[in-house]
């Protein structure tokens, strides 16, 4: 694993280091949720030694962070110059990320986290993060004339990605691959406005 | 606790029994979380024999979900003639719910669930009767002509109340007072078209 990690990360001892520790603290994160993530099997299990993890992150939330950022860095935002199609686009690679075993995991050990001040601390960056890369779907459909820039990016995107959270973790419906763009085809126009002929509402 | 349920559920002997066991299992529910719910420490806490429980509900997951939707049944759906007002009435609801430490705790047991197929059959069982009467706000403003008759109403009511639980569960952000009706405004006329003056979108 950390073999195939150097040949993707290039850059030196120091970037072998950083992904052995990540994958290590991932696979831990996967098999045995939060609680299991202790800096010493994180070591172990990377081949190295724990006062170099706490060199380099300081806390365990820190590393966990990383380490989730790491995992939905495969979620790149999409800019496709089309705000409806980088919005399917999101939702679908979301969906996908969450069916594999790794996001199901990350999932569900977010939602059964703790709150305490370290905890609590460590979600908001992860989850501002998140919010900062996909939100800038919103704001370039904003910059294109694409959304009137009243809109609120955060409420929008939220709006996208709460529906596909929503099943994963309460429902467990599957994701047929149709939703995404019915979702975005609501968000974007509107269940009162959306759908011709007729409309009553307004 | 049971006492107050009488009060509140008039009916004799057997619904005392049913009262009282459905607070004890929610009262487990609430403190250890689904693995923690034993029918047998159900009886005990509610002065009950365990085959009693077994005799009226079959099974530990029968039992569950009764008792989640009895929890839950304090939510009642809105109907006030507004689409708009029903709909922020209900996310006010739900995210109030959620707040509570029985709501809260009702929450995260679901999100912790396994996936055997009797606890499966359980989940559909209860989201399709939380679904169930949810949509109902959208069936009775297609009957009014708020709405298209196109509309689907599984989708807006899970676009509704999708963002509450992503934030329960996940980000753990606080649902301000304002944001049900961001959320319904957004959900009917859409982020695209809803905000004047100008609409360059469509």
């Amino acid at each position: 694993m950390a073999e195939a990690e150097v040949r993707r990360r290039p850059g030196g001892r120091s970037a072998r280091v950083r992904a052995a520790v990540l994958d290590a603290a991932l696979e831990l994160l996967a098999a045995h949720g939060l609680e299991g993530l202790k800096v010493a099997d994180v070591a172990a299990r990377a081949g190295v030694h724990e006062t170099s993890i706490y060199r380099r992150w300081g806390t365990r939330e820190n590393l966990l962070i990383d380490a989730l950022l790491e995992a939905t860095g495969a979620l790149t935002v999409p800019d496709t110059g089309s705000l409806r199609d980088d919005l399917v686009a999101y939702a679908t690679d979301l969906a996908a990320f969450l069916a594999t075993p790794t996001g199901h995991a990350l999932e569900h050990t977010l939602a059964a986290a703790g709150d305490d001040p370290a905890m609590r601390e460590a979600r908001d960056r992860y989850w501002a993060a998140r919010a900062g890369g996909s939100m800038q779907i919103v704001v370039r459909a904003v910059e294109r004339g694409e959304l009137p820039d009243t809109v609120d990016p955060r409420l929008a995107i939220e709006m996208l990605v709460s529906p596909v959270h929503f099943r994963v973790l309460l429902t467990r419906e599957p994701i047929e691959p149709g939703m995404p763009a019915r979702l975005v085809d609501a968000l974007l126009g509107g269940i009162a406005v959306s759908r011709p002929p007729s409309d009553p509402a307004r």
